[in-house]
């Protein structure tokens, strides 16, 4: 699942042109730790799933629905 | 989130028509462990949401969404 989340978190980045240091910046995570999250490295818990849905302006549903 | 999510796993529990016991042991997590879930006391990782919706029979978009 990890790896699902983290393909949404990047195609959905892409689609708002973001690099990953300003959806890093908005979401008030460490662009580090975001790579690991695209890579689906992280298995992330629900509040950074809600940081980085709101960051994004999407629902959560639209970055876990496989 | 945790609350959002844990109400929706109890709605989708009782749709089933199971106890807390069925789930845990579908899902292969403790009774106490899914009862603090369902409360919104735990801030669970994206494994412990694919647990829980495969036991369930429905996505994972479908205990995240606000």
């Amino acid at each position: 699942m990890a790896e699902v989340f983290g393909k949404r978190v990047r195609e959905v980045r892409h689609e708002r042109g973001w690099t990953q240091e300003q959806l890093a910046f908005e979401a008030g995570v460490k662009r580090a730790y975001l790579s690991e999250v695209e890579n689906g490295q992280r298995n992330v818990s629900l509040d950074v799933v809600e940081k980085l849905a709101k960051a994004l302006g999407v629902g959560p549903e639209a970055l876990v629905a496989e």
